[in-house]
């Protein structure tokens, strides 16, 4: 990487820019609330410039975006690469904005079953995770609102698979009857009660099933008010981990996001007898130097 | 039942009460828009006198009362009854508002490993499908909000297990990112939706997961916007079957609910390939006149 590079990471509610350095450290960070939902029609180009203000004039320095910043709601839709993908396909499959100067990172899609699958952004941390470790095959898991489970063979992403678990729990937690026994704020997590959801979980086999429980818990006061929340976040980590297949792994799971969400899987998957380790955000900002490199 | 028998199914939301015969048909019936939840603290009297106004002077009349009323929330409330229960052990632990003339029937518990699960209103109406049927054995669903699977042995509930799968369908349909592509009205049943939701939840088996193809099949113009309700309600009801074990049952699975849900359901159990009969609301009527005729 010899041009100086400038990483976006520009998400549906936020948005991070860095320069990096020539070994893919980070000089310099901003962060703006400047997620893609908060940019009117024709507003990315101003939105822009007042990212990468003090780098805007950096002779000959590449600016490369990744996350939902490339879909049809952003700047400019960057088509899906299919898998399986590694480095070269999706440098070979940047939508740029300003020839030469601006790119976008495309996601990804893959398809099981005739149903398709689709990433944006996490494919970039997956890369910058493979990057930091210096691996070429794993199993790696963004956890999230919609998490990622993606398999990697010799440095290509080969399949993924999504589980809406954080969505499913933010509905329980905050629209469903089982909301009503709950306190207002999660709490520091319960780490007794997170165990028994997750295990509850994979015992179950069925979230419809196993969620009744939190209900059913209170009700005979078995488990207090203060717990529930941490118990229906293992109750859902753990349906999401149960179908995953982890038995043959040869290597730890990677699991690669913000610290506070990562140590709750990393402890389900304790919990389950598999080990793990993580890495966090500065995956992102190595996958698009690692991805710039391919240019 | 030599008495006469006025009957009220009074749960959260309605109010309905009947007049039967003594063969146990529905001679008068009237519905209120009264359920538990509009009945302010003490009024529970007051609603139940508007309730069965043209009847309150019958003499000798026993009232019979189940669903929510006999909750904590309710009018009084009648203690769960532990499984395995009969009729008789119903009978034998109403709780009687006033002694010899107005009865609520409890809901039963059961536990397994170490988990409690509750219903109440949905044992009165197994007991009146077994009656209406003449069965003594056999595998009962109750489908809505949170649906019952309920196992009788000899005449009695063994077992059940609560499903949260109406209320998952409204949270998902209502207030996740998979009701952004949704139609504001679910609209009529496309019933190839349907039966394609069902088949990818039996096959995925994890809902975190097979929940997300609705968005992704809108996504790649897979399925039309219109039909994304029928198949996320496919999704949840096939999700529900797939944890039943029904390939070993003798007879047929018995629906006892509504026409519209209960065809719902039978249509899913033919794509799976098991057999089923359905029972409406007048097993209401008839299991509360079974356990009448008990005391």
């Amino acid at each position: 990487m010899k041009r100086p590079l400038v990483a976006l990471d520009w998400g549906t509610s936020s948005l991070r820019a860095a320069l990096l350095d020539k070994n893919g450290g980070v000089a310099e960070e901003r962060s703006l609330p400047r997620g893609i939902l908060t940019v009117p029609a024709g507003g990315f180009p101003q939105a822009f410039d007042d990212a990468v203000a003090p780098w805007r004039n950096i002779p000959g320095a590449l600016f490369l975006l990744g996350g939902m910043v490339g879909s049809r709601q952003g700047w400019l839709e960057a088509p899906y690469c299919p898998c399986p993908a590694g480095f070269a396909d999706i440098a070979a499959r940047l939508a740029w904005v300003e020839p030469g100067r601006i790119a976008i990172v495309p996601g990804l899609n893959c398809e099981q079953g005739g149903v398709p699958d689709v990433m944006r952004g996490e494919e970039t941390q997956v890369f910058g995770a493979l990057d930091l470790l210096g691996m070429t095959d794993g199993l790696f898991v963004l956890p999230g609102t919609h998490s990622k489970w993606v398999r990697v063979e010799g440095q290509r992403i080969e399949s993924f698979s999504t589980f809406m678990t954080g969505e499913f729990y933010a509905l329980l937690r905050q629209h469903s009857i089982l909301a009503r026994t709950m306190p207002a704020d999660d709490g520091e997590l319960d780490e007794q009660a997170f165990e028994r959801g997750v295990r509850h979980a994979v015992h179950v086999g069925n979230l419809l099933h196993a969620a009744f429980s939190a209900r059913t818990l209170s009700l005979f006061d078995a488990l207090p008010a203060l717990s529930l929340p941490s118990y229906l976040s293992g109750l859902v980590i753990g349906e999401e981990l149960r179908s995953q297949h982890l038995h043959h792994l040869a290597d730890p799971i990677v699991v690669i996001g913000a610290p506070a969400l990562s140590q709750r899987y990393e402890l389900a998957l304790k919990v389950l007898g598999f080990p793990a380790r993580s890495v966090g955000s500065e995956a992102t900002w190595r996958g698009l130097w690692a991805i710039a490199r391919m240019i």
